[in-house]
């Protein structure tokens, strides 16, 4: 992004979709500290002729929780523009009329209350931090080993992630558990999927080729971008060295 | 089994390996029960010109206190002729000179009093039931990561397991969640893995075609010892099904 402009990067293009943490902010105590800049950024951004979303793979609180965080922050954003994996699920088992047993942390609960939950016939894992207990985990894969076809989602597939008390295992590493003593495959929904990145170009209206994705991320921002016929770009904040 | 005696069986071989768990005894309550017929056997083979040894993956109590259990079930049964993951391990430990960060059940930990466990450059994990927590995990991970080349044991493969109170995860799953995260492939350490039974022979001073293994389990019994050119044979007790 340092040899040109923000404007004359996006002129050709009709939409920009914006990772969060590491672009927008990055996480730290006290809910983390926005990235210097981003906040003009992304003014300047809505002040162009483009249609703007945010992206995350968030799944440890509700968008309102989340986007109430980013807007103490100074940011201009709403509920409506941001995609996180926990409202993709809730759609894709309303469509299927499956009702989860849940794996997730206690902060993204509320995502799933409209959501039927008794006799469950599918799993939902999220990063579920201290909830991954043996107990726990037992739990999940007593439901799916009892299906007769086992049906595992994974909100994202990250291997593990850093807090400030040190490196702490992600969500993909429990996906890749359970995969194992199932024989069945997850069915991942964030990024890198291109299915959540389509919904995201769906409610904007427009073509992936038209499309621009900033993210700090080489495989879920910049890959999964690419792979669906975006235009990824790297920013060299966040997680880039 | 039904067809031929025991000693019609075994007039040609040298040696026998027995499993334990649902071929001498079923596991339950108050440490399991004898099953029927079995401590006669064991005397009877005993009782032949045979090399015999048991081959057991448990690895939640020490040899001494698992033998001690079945020696007051009434079998003919010594420390020296019984082979558990966890002292094969020790053996491969102190060859290699690496010293585990253990994640192990508690009730195993003494089987590694004589190795050097400070400044950990590998891990060893075993079927660690309640100790599988977030935070365990967490701190097995990041002593494997943060190695030049992570280096991880796993004292058995397997899925899961039947306890009274219903199905629990065994280890193999939580290896395959510690490969995923670290990007590298355990050593297996127990039955199936040829290197486990090898090191029976080797004590037993016999080829492997001169040897019979007697086991439940079509996967880890007769399936690793035919592998490495054993007889193998499955008995109707057990999980057999």
């Amino acid at each position: 992004m340092a040899a040109t402009s923000w404007e004359d990067s996006v002129k050709s293009l009709k939409g920009v979709i914006l990772d969060m943490c590491g672009v927008l902010y990055d996480a730290g105590e006290d809910g983390g500290t926005p990235i210097p800049g981003s906040v003009e950024a992304v003014k300047r951004l809505k002040a162009l002729d483009l249609q703007l979303r945010f992206c995350t793979n968030e799944t440890q609180a509700t968008r309102e929780v989340f986007v109430a965080k980013l807007q103490r922050m100074g940011f201009d954003i709403s509920v409506s523009e941001v995609f996180s994996p926990a409202p993709a699920a809730v759609a894709v088992l309303k469509e299927r009329g499956l009702r989860p047993h849940l794996l997730v942390y206690d902060g993204v609960v509320p995502e799933f209350d409209s959501v039927e939950k008794a006799n469950p016939n599918c799993v939902v894992i999220g990063d579920a931090a201290e909830k991954f207990s043996y107990q726990n985990l037992n739990d999940a894969f007593r439901v799916l080993i009892g299906l007769e076809k086992p049906v595992l989602f994974s909100l994202g597939r990250g291997k593990y992630y850093k807090e400030d008390d040190g490196l702490k295992l992600d969500v993909g590493v429990y996906m890749k558990a359970l995969e194992y003593a199932c024989d069945v495959e997850a069915e991942v929904i964030g990024k890198p999927d291109p299915m959540f990145f389509q919904k995201v170009l769906d409610d904007m209206g427009i073509q992936s080729h038209q499309t621009l994705m900033i993210g700090d991320d080489l495989v879920n921002d910049v890959g999964g971008a690419q792979h669906c016929g975006m235009k990824g770009v790297q920013v060299r904040t966040g997680k880039y060295r």
